[in-house]
């Protein structure tokens, strides 16, 4: 084994996350962790009966081997949401993906050497943390606030580091909730335009908006094919049925298909013909209505189960959509360490650390509130402020005691 | 653009084969390119009775994120599959794969770096090329004869060249048809043993012989977990649900977990369980037997016809089983220009080149038989036949013409 070998494995360690969901799988734990969409939602029938008819009408061709990049009514399908959604772009600028995961596995093929840097949000998504450091990135966090990410900084950082791309998720961030603002994109853009790097926008939750209006994705800026839009039917149909996509430069999408083809050869004939059958078949946007009404319900209740049962120094993002919130506890606050305890009380959150490519974080916590029904949310919250008030406490003694400690020395 | 950059992006050229798919997809051309399986013998109604009863029962189930190893009844039933073609394992042992394929690519994460040496089958199958050449391995191709790859020049390779792994598919290999022989299996294990190389056994039409009696795979040998078995179900059920395993050591098959999780979380959960369903409803070896006989009976006409109609000068190989027949033409035979004129004839094959890791086997051609009917064999056979005729005469008077040259040149 080589030293790269050896360095490329420590990189490749399990994600506690998933490592976390095998124990969240106990009925009696009420789970933040994970990043599940609520299955109870998933328009079953629906998917049933387009699934038995195309297995009917067309069933050897949705069991045959299909081209790398995807079948083409359903390539038009996402260019016409795309279109929708402020992108200008056609079929032909369209790959499907196994899963919008897919497309972060593909684009460090493309683009990354070991050594290279990329700049992310800090925090930033888990799996895409995970997926880079296959290619032995090296990370650069941007600050960001309660607007995203800040582009002077990311300017900055852009003409230090020479990154080969920016990732950034600008819908209710996963992990933090947070938005980009309409005028951060533009800046944003301008930015990678002016250094010449690539933005990889990676909008999986966008149609789940529950307050305010909808912002045009980056990529609706794009004149100069900078931009890599991603985004995906898991949260809007199902994640089971891997299927997302990316839109790009004829460039970038040529090479992602080159590379998909040795990856996969393409994504299952059947999942994309269900999933097209399935758009033909109904109206999803009346779906994804029913969704977002029961989503916002469980984010206000678990954002006022927060209000209610916290105790100080401990505060949260107010997302305007998606499945996350992110809580922010007191310096000193170790949440990997209280992860146990909250386990012993049949409560699951992710310790904030594991999202930071810096490591930094340890006081924070992502908790997700899709899997949950509001019953739910309002219980797991009240175990958890329970645990954090046990946790603040300690912490406040601890600084009293050292406090004291230091005194007694000092005298 | 650095160099390695540019050198990956070289390598990472669209497969001719896949290309030219698009090209063959006119109903009038009689193609024996690709490797398609007989879409007219697909269990169609049986998945469609399996998708409609999982989507009826655990609609949720199959819709919803799952485990990255793969669900649990799935792999118990890949496992007692392997123990019956003479693999000791368990559930524990096998990682479901969106197509074996994917076993490829994650393989080249866990083990290669920049100038690993691979050995292979020369000529070798064309998207494993593909997928090793994305992590800019170094090809050293083993010479093999009518029973497979020789082991005694695998150890002098091996001596010389320090590989990582050796990659072989032992039953009617893919491009060539060739078995590797019993005899040849137990003697390249002790090759593997000896120098310490992985081998990797990729099985996806072992259980397509029309021939002669099943010979164990190169695993069953395997006491020290130097083996990673590869097989799929695209040839036994159908290829568009992408759904292929591995079975490796504890070790490794670990590592690929991790990078299968950034590669793409998991295979369908759909795709998964409508084949577990599928397997629990149905006896699969019966309609296994259904594909090799009809299989079997495509081979023969296909070898009754080149008998027939080839010229002199054309050898082919006689497979026991699997989709694929080699044809070698006379030396100075350009396959890849024989291929325009065949298109125009409409009639299709696969230049022997591109399977090559050496660009040597100009003078070769792959052809599937499992993609048409025993009428379209004969006829496409028929008009192959004329045009190597023709080609086989142009070298012919090629040759004359540089005899008379030099004669005249030498009086």
């Amino acid at each position: 084994m080589n030293a790269r070998f050896a360095r490329r494995m420590k990189a490749m360690q399990p994600s506690s996350i998933r490592e976390m969901l095998k124990v969240t799988e106990q009925p009696d734990v009420i789970s933040f962790a994970g990043g599940l969409p609520a299955p109870e939602l998933f328009p079953v029938a629906e998917v049933r009966a387009a699934a038995g008819r195309v297995l009917a009408e067309i069933g050897p061709q949705a069991m045959q081997y299909g081209a790398t990049e995807g079948i083409l009514p359903l390539r038009e399908k996402i260019a016409a949401e795309m279109n929708r959604r402020g992108v200008a772009c056609t079929a032909e600028d369209i790959l499907i993906t196994t899963g919008s995961q897919q497309s972060l596995d593909l684009l460090g093929k493309v683009f990354l050497d070991p050594g290279d840097t990329i700049l992310t949000e800090n925090p930033t998504y888990l799996a895409a943390i995970q997926a880079f450091q296959c290619f032995e990135a090296r990370f650069v966090p941007v600050p960001t606030d309660d607007d995203g990410l800040i582009p002077d900084a990311a300017d900055k950082l852009a003409g230090r580091y020479k990154p080969k791309f920016l990732y950034t998720i600008p819908n209710f961030q996963n992990p933090t909730g947070r938005t980009l603002s309409r005028t951060r994109r533009a800046a944003l853009y301008d930015v990678a335009r002016r250094r010449g790097f690539v933005i990889v926008e990676d909008d999986p939750y966008g149609k789940l908006r529950y307050r305010g209006e909808a912002i045009p994705p980056i990529k609706a800026w794009d004149k100069e094919g900078l931009v890599v839009a991603l985004s995906t039917f898991s949260k809007v149909i199902a994640p089971g049925i891997r299927t997302g996509w990316a839109v790009a430069s004829k460039d970038v999408r040529d090479r992602m298909v080159v590379a998909k083809q040795a990856a996969d050869l393409h994504t299952s004939s059947l999942d994309q013909i269900v999933i097209d059958r399935y758009l033909m078949d109904n109206d999803n946007d009346a779906h994804v209505e029913c969704v977002r009404k029961a989503y916002g319900e469980r984010c206000r209740t678990m954002e006022e189960a927060l209000e209610e049962y916290m105790p100080a120094g401990f505060s949260w993002t107010h997302p305007d959509g998606g499945m996350f919130l992110w809580v922010t506890g007191p310096e000193g606050l170790d949440t990997h360490k209280l992860l146990p305890a909250a386990l012993e009380d049949c409560v699951a959150f992710v310790p904030g650390r594991d999202f930071f490519p810096d490591a930094s974080g340890g006081h924070c916590m992502r908790l997700n509130f899709s899997n949950s029904r509001p019953a739910e949310i309002l219980e797991g919250i009240k175990r958890l402020a329970g645990l954090c008030k046990g946790a603040s406490n300690n912490i406040q003694r601890r600084y009293m005691h050292d406090c004291f400690n230091t005194q007694s020395r000092t005298r």
